[in-house]
């Protein structure tokens, strides 16, 4: 394999997003005296509404719209069906921009510092540039670029998030690799002519976990155990 | 000023093309058995095409195309009127990406590290994705994207070059800094609100140079002398 570049599914794969986000609300409800809401639950009930916003845009009905916006809009409908009350404009943006705030798994900054000496590495999500960003700088990712959604035009699993990614850099498919904790993004991936490399994240569900905990043979290359075992595989 | 980001023009402000394209060519050809070119006075050829080509997609009589598809378009021009033979296709495309293999003002890396601690920073350039990113990993740029043309779809200095960079950060032009060795840059972001930094380049077009010698006052908001005083004067 001639692997010029690794493009990363961010949510799950770099970043622990259900801890990051029920640990960061606890801590905003208590400053706001806000009680009595389970924020595991809160973080779990909100990435259900994740998939069923952006299908609106896969399909077409909609335009696409940013990640931020979609986050938004699922955020109104919890704050109402949890009954909170009494938060202000600037704090229903802090809570939406949670997902800006998240904590990368202990591999994740080790592991894409080895790679980026000799790869472009870059994130292929569908979290918008400005989330990115933000989450990246916090977390200290050393992203040589920010692609996915918002600058493929496309969200995953739909082919052009991954062909405009590997287009945006000047390289074929065939030397790019996607990096994930789930088979359906590599499907996809594959799909489009993409290698693939599986990283299980066995706690990204919570312990009940039950889809993702292995590797699908029929579309995955490579199964490294974390971002440094993913390095040294590819030679870096 | 409350600036969250900084965006820099790239050909002339961080990277020394002149001198970089010139001596990079110069020992191309000298591999190649190729004589009797000035590969100064070539350079600035090809940079004389940059505009008008550039020109064809801001009019909307051509789609938008990347840079590096408009550099080759110039090099081919050059090539038959230079008369250069015997060049293969690997050769020329070899050639074209020399523009990805250019040199930083000596001040560039350690301003961009300092700035980096506080700000976003990001090129906002005409180079397209692949170009900016190949520049930054050989000069060790820090960027914490890469945004312009392509990301924006438009060229500088059509308006939504740099109204879209402002967006996909989700910042407010005027908690945007563009930084620029060109008035004529720094006077179309100023009039779409973002706030700009001149830093004078005075060899970029090699010792004879008599433009953008000095800031504009009627659209320079500050002009340190180099990135790093652009990194005090920000307060990083």
């Amino acid at each position: 394999m001639d692997i010029r570049a690794c493009l990363f599914d961010v949510f799950g794969t770099v970043v622990d997003w259900r801890t990051s986000v029920s640990r960061d609300l606890a801590g905003f409800a208590k400053q706001k005296g806000i009680g009595g809401i389970d924020w595991l639950e809160f973080a779990v009930e909100w990435r259900k509404l994740y998939q069923p916003s952006m299908d609106e845009v896969r399909s077409g009905r909609r335009a696409f719209t940013i990640l931020d916006v979609l986050h938004r809009e699922s955020l109104d409908k919890l704050i109402s069906r949890y009954r909170i009350k009494g938060l202000s404009e600037a704090d229903i943006d802090h809570m939406n921009r949670v997902w800006h705030r998240l904590d990368p798994w202990p591999d994740v900054v080790s592991g894409l510092t080895r790679l980026k000496k000799k790869l472009v590495i870059a994130p292929c999500s569908n979290g918008n540039i400005a989330l990115m960003v933000n989450l990246a700088k916090r977390a200290g990712l050393p992203w040589d670029c920010i692609l996915g959604a918002e600058t493929a035009r496309a969200y995953k699993p739909m082919p052009d998030a991954y062909l405009n990614s590997c287009k945006q850099l000047s390289l074929a498919p065939a030397s790019v690799m996607m990096v994930a904790a789930h088979n359906n993004d590599l499907k996809a991936a594959k799909a489009q002519g993409l290698k693939t490399a599986f990283v299980a994240r066995p706690s990204e569900h919570g312990p009940g976990q039950t889809t993702d905990l292995a590797p699908d043979p029929t579309c995955v290359d490579i199964a490294p155990k974390d971002f440094v075992e993913l390095a040294a595989k590819l030679g870096c």
